[in-house]
């Protein structure tokens, strides 16, 4: 039901999605009626891998955490996380409210033993083949090392999964590359991090700046929520702009038109690689279950994008990797839990902000 | 002699500027036998408006800002800021070494009373016609909200100087548009400029968010010297990627290099427009002397635009406004010197936790 287009687009992305991949099966979760009625007019009401699962509420968009988390209790987005509590389903896709669907997921799914605080990650296009994993997007705007050095170690199972690499390459965002540059936050997770890498746990990289986010430098690239957040969208508006120039000077004139028409292929073939739909799906990483993010105004397209990285991550066990590589550095639950449950338990219901 | 190029690149620039702007004199600072040797291989030693300075040494791109600072004393950097500081100049133009740079700034100049950190500010093409001027830039990696709310009061100077405008609209960087988004440090700041957007000092437009810089929401964006570094160097990352990507596609096949052939008109203007040497030339902010930082590997083309926003600053009396305003909102310079949050900040905020 989420997003700026709801069932509009959710519904044939997910059509889609069945039709392409022939072992999936996808629960559809929102107002039972509206829900049917889309199905019926693209002719898949029938569809025998696709369920609907009624929930009488609907998060708005501009919801504030408080509403989605306490009132509305039968939400399509808490129906959709509870069915993967449950167990009857491996993962859940929703276009949603951020701030809510984090919040959410946390109070229901809670966090994997040894993880403080769930991360917000997605990928980024760059000059490689593969793209560049980011997190955390927003999900923490005041992050110490030990949770960066989570977002580590969770970014890390994140691409082993998804990307079939056996020891991703992690970078720490910082405003230099040396040792000696940026923050006492980010000099302290350096030290855990290259701590970990003589361990052989993680493949540390060190230090990168900016530019190596679209250089591809590393495969995974570390930060906290503020910076993770500012970047992506900073990102994302010089992409728009880019594009509007260009679109400005091809129509400026008829000589530049023909070129332009001539070069269409190149044009098209720029357009598609840039285009961010083919990156659309963030995790919500660090929770006992998969929970994906699409982009709220999303196309069919790109939301299709999201289910699929949900059915990869499901497919590749992710939370058992992750549960696995925290473990690995964590010796028990037990032993964080005195100093870690005061503000896991009590705050699951005030989550800290979000983006 | 400073930069990726040193005399290679900031003679050529020099000569271009004086031979334009026919009331501007430039004092060339640096090893005089180097110098000499390239102003006379652009036939200019004569050139009644260059003069040369000699210094016998040179800061490295590499070097320490230790080194710069108590080793090389005489160094061109220091030796250029040194003819600021006697009046013997009004502007010290470098591409050299930014640390460097900044910390024997602030030795020689000192700040202005009122100014805790001095701040990098750079211009960023944008949609609208007058650039988005950010700061800071890399100088400040931790901020308290009075840091910030003085970057806001030294970006409103700088943009009624350089670009003329009355009332510069200021933003401040955060992850959401709404006053609960963001972190402690954000949250302070944004108080503190609604109070002087009320007393009228400052035109406050309230918080942006990363794709804001690029669509020109404000003239002023106001961030921490850790985000804007980030920012800046993903941007120019980004920009790296997205012509790279465009030009393998022209290049593909004879039809799409027919195309660009045609379109050649359409792709000059455009890049152009995003050439970042036209938005060359950061100020060192909340000096008591005007210092601008050339990118180190910039061309003469972008060198002559640092020179020339130095030689706008200086014609405007860029720092006589910064110190009016500062002085406006901070009554002196004794009184801030005690309990500076007491006076400054409203009674309802509490001094935020550090990192």
């Amino acid at each position: 039901m989420g997003g700026d287009h709801g069932p509009a687009v959710t519904i044939p992305a997910a059509i889609s999605f069945v039709n392409h991949v022939h072992d999936a099966e996808l629960i559809l979760v929102g107002q039972e009626d509206v829900v049917r009625a889309e199905l019926r007019r693209h002719k898949a009401d029938a569809h025998p891998r696709l369920s609907v699962v009624h929930a009488s509420e609907v998060v708005a968009m501009d919801d504030p955490v408080e509403t989605a988390l306490r009132r509305k209790k039968d939400s399509s987005m808490r129906v959709a996380i509870s069915l993967v509590k449950e167990g009857r389903a491996q993962a859940c896709v929703s276009a949603g409210n951020t701030g809510a669907l984090m919040a959410v997921s946390r109070y229901v799914l809670k966090t994997i033993p040894g993880v403080d605080r769930p991360a917000i990650c997605t990928l980024i296009p760059n000059q490689k083949d593969s793209p560049t994993y980011m997190l955390d997007l927003g999900a923490n705007v005041d992050c110490e090392a030990q949770h960066l050095h989570q977002f580590a170690l969770m970014g890390s199972a994140l691409v082993s999964s998804l990307e079939g690499k056996a020891k991703p390459t992690v970078g720490l965002l910082n405003i230099g590359s040396e040792d000696i540059k940026g923050n006492d936050v980010v000099k302290q997770t350096a030290a855990l991090l290259r701590a970990d890498h003589e361990k052989g746990i993680l493949n540390f990289y060190g230090n990168v700046e900016g530019n190596d986010i679209f250089a591809g430098t590393t495969d995974i690239v570390v930060c906290d929520g503020f910076v993770g957040n500012v970047v992506l969208k900073a990102s994302e508006g010089l992409g728009r702009f880019v594009k509007k120039a260009l679109t400005d000077e091809f129509k400026r004139n008829p000589l530049n038109m023909l070129g332009a028409l001539i070069a269409r292929g190149a044009i098209k073939a720029f357009s598609s690689r840039m285009n961010p739909s083919r990156y659309n799906g963030a995790s919500l990483l660090g929770l006992r279950g998969l929970v994906f993010k699409s982009h709220g105004g999303e196309s069919a397209y790109g939301y299709e994008w999201a289910i699929r990285r949900a059915y990869d991550a499901a497919s590749h066990g992710l939370i058992e990797r992750i549960s696995r590589s925290i473990a690995e550095f964590i010796p028990t639950p037990d032993v964080i839990a005195a100093p870690a449950s005061a503000e896991t338990a009590p705050a699951d219901l005030t989550p800290h902000k979000t983006a």
